[in-house]
């Protein structure tokens, strides 16, 4: 079995967290300095462990396993949020290779190979999943030519400062790999607050949006009787106050509903509001969860409607089909979990977006959690225990080795 | 009795709404050039009006009807929102000002006298009645120190570029009136829906204020399980949808009540908000209502607090008390405005504040309203019907006439 050398794996998991170090996290947006000149770092350390390194037209950094005869594709992002945490994306980029070099160095596993990746941009600084959409056909030029960033950068801009402009992008060769597995810290604090070590992620959420308007009439707040009014503010929180508890009555047992952003318009305590928005936001592994949230959502805003006095519109907004994990990776580290720590495990759905859910499109894909320490990530004081990391890493090496060995 | 002229009312009306002449509206904050200028414009009417003007300390334009035997101040502010209406106010001064100048001409008034006043900042650009709070020995030296305008620019540099600063501010001398008079727009739409062409004001309604903050704990909307959230958010509007319900149990028949600051933190649409926080506002004549809406608050707060799990936290914000009307004042008013429009009038609360509540501590005081077009204020679309205007300066002057016979 491959045998994860810890100490060099932390070695570099700290080194890369050099690159825009911010505080005890980092601060690395996609394509900026630090970003790129951390993007050939990778490429350096996949050809130092025998891996044929490419940059890519995207900014996907992967390192070849030309010579095995069977391969799983390895990794994540390697760019953080803005001062985000040293772990989140970096962690699963060095376990990729550090994978790579601990299969290369048995010679019982001769064949076998970890091809590494670290996808470009999942945290969506010029557009969402950049990187793992490119390498699935998901990602056209069009797109690209729209694409900028906060600071006003277009993408094809950034990628030309970057160098990257003009080379191709790597498309997957689905017959190239057995599958992808991704490793991720978990981002919530289940497997921080119960004690469990590793976490097997049956899927990636659905994530389905909606903006909801209220218009009402804007008015005097001392001089407009009650019975003239028609508050949207009011109308606002009444359906809010609605939706949380007949969410609350359809939800399964991992549903999370949130109403995140809220505006009143015009926001002035002596003023009747006339307008007001809010977004209800979803999540769930189950279509058919996500479909009866929406309906009962429809229903409310109907009937809200019909009593008035407000006018209430919905829209959809970016709405995510959920995605499954391969139950045979799930498999294969579920039970090399158990043979590390006995009960030490959990199977859980991944309640973020990881790349893996567009790579699972055209393959078969696995993803591992480590904890958290309470939870905390998208920002610099994000942390895991280096035990944590260490044994995540062997049984992720151990399960990849299985399912390389089982075809 | 008192006769009004019609077309100069209007025709003054009209001269001092092209002092910041603002669509169909007026754009004249206090102390700026045309503010400064339509003041001495005023004094300059009051003078022709044979009263002497004075422009005080803080910028009150008086017009002082010195060979009176008794006496009424009667006026309103002269300064607008911005990008006001042209009636907010400057209504009130007109009517003074075409007060004076029918009791001068009526020789049965002899020794009745009008004194004019336009007041300044009661609107608030630098520190909210101004004027009126100076007149009653409401305002401090050290207030006036502090206060400044949203551009930064201090109440003491505002006055000196009026060429107002280092005159004595002028205070009320109790024995010199028998009261005060204001007219003004309703600034509401009841008496337009009704099709009254009177108000006869019963008081100013006390505002109560209270700034409601929730905390909870930001997380992730993907990661954070229900069971764990404590979401900010949900609380604001559970408790907002109470209020509503309960207050609407509690209210008199003018009660009014709004929610209309609602902020949540960080306000985006994926994550948990940690915290929030909204304003309540009630508005009543009778103290005791008011009481009970306090009451009813601190309760549901209280409860919500110990269901938890979000912390609550209150703070009283501005609270004014309730100031009732003179009743002689109010019967005057009424029995006039029934000999003109016989069924044409109501008596009602004023749900906005005016100078008039801050002189009702020094003044027996009296307010009449006239309708505003579809209830619009603070905005340059306020209007109302020349018959009104013309009718409620009419009913003004014979009420004004009956006070002063009255003695």
């Amino acid at each position: 079995m491959p045998k994860i050398n810890g100490a060099r794996l932390l070695g570099d998991l700290k080194r890369l967290a050099e690159f825009g170090r911010y505080e005890t996290g980092v601060d690395r947006p996609t394509y900026s300095d630090v970003d790129i000149a951390s993007r050939q770092w990778l490429a350096d350390k996949y050809a130092e462990a025998g891996l044929t390194p490419v940059i890519d037209g995207i900014g996907n950094v992967f390192g070849r396993a030309e010579n095995a005869t069977r391969r799983l594709l390895v990794g994540s992002h390697s760019e953080t949020q803005p001062r985000g945490g040293w772990l989140d994306g970096a962690l699963g980029v060095i376990y990729g290779l550090e994978l790579a070099r601990a299969f290369a160095a048995d010679p019982q596993l001769k064949g076998l190979g970890i091809e590494t990746i670290a996808w470009a941009d999942e945290e969506g600084h010029y557009g969402n999943m950049l990187g793992s959409r490119s390498f699935t056909g998901r990602l056209s030029e069009d797109e690209i030519d729209g694409y900028q960033n906060r600071e006003g950068e277009s993408l094809r801009d950034a990628l030309a400062r970057a160098g990257y402009a003009g080379r191709p992008r790597i498309e997957v060769d689905p017959g190239r790999y057995l599958g992808y597995l991704e490793a991720h810290i978990e981002q919530g604090n289940t497997l921080d607050t119960t004690g469990l070590r590793i976490g097997i992620v049956e899927g990636i959420v659905g994530i389905w949006n909606w903006r909801v308007t209220f218009t009402g009439q804007q008015n005097h707040a001392g001089t407009t009787q009650m019975a003239r009014r028609q508050d949207a503010g009011v109308a606002m929180v009444r359906l809010a106050t609605q939706i949380h508890d007949r969410f609350a009555q359809l939800a399964g047992p991992r549903t999370v509903w949130t109403i995140g952003r809220m505006l009143l318009d015009p926001n002035a305590p002596s003023i009747v509001p006339g307008k007001a928005e809010m977004q209800v936001q979803v999540r769930d592994l189950d279509e058919a969860i996500l479909v009866r949230h929406r309906d009962a959502l429809m229903e409310m805003i109907a009937a809200a409607n019909s009593a008035g006095p407000c006018a209430i519109g919905v829209e959809d907004l970016s709405m995510t089909e959920p995605r499954p994990m391969d139950p045979a990776f799930e498999d294969a580290i579920e039970a090399t979990a158990e043979r590390y720590v006995p009960g030490g495990h959990m199977r859980m759905p991944s309640g973020a977006g990881h790349d893996a859910q567009v790579v699972s499109h055209k393959l078969r894909a696995g993803m591992m959690f480590i904890p958290s320490l309470k939870g905390i990530s998208h920002h610099w004081s994000e942390d895991t225990k280096e035990d944590d990391i260490v044994l995540g890493a062997q049984v992720f090496a151990d399960a990849a080795a299985e399912i390389l060995k089982a075809g």
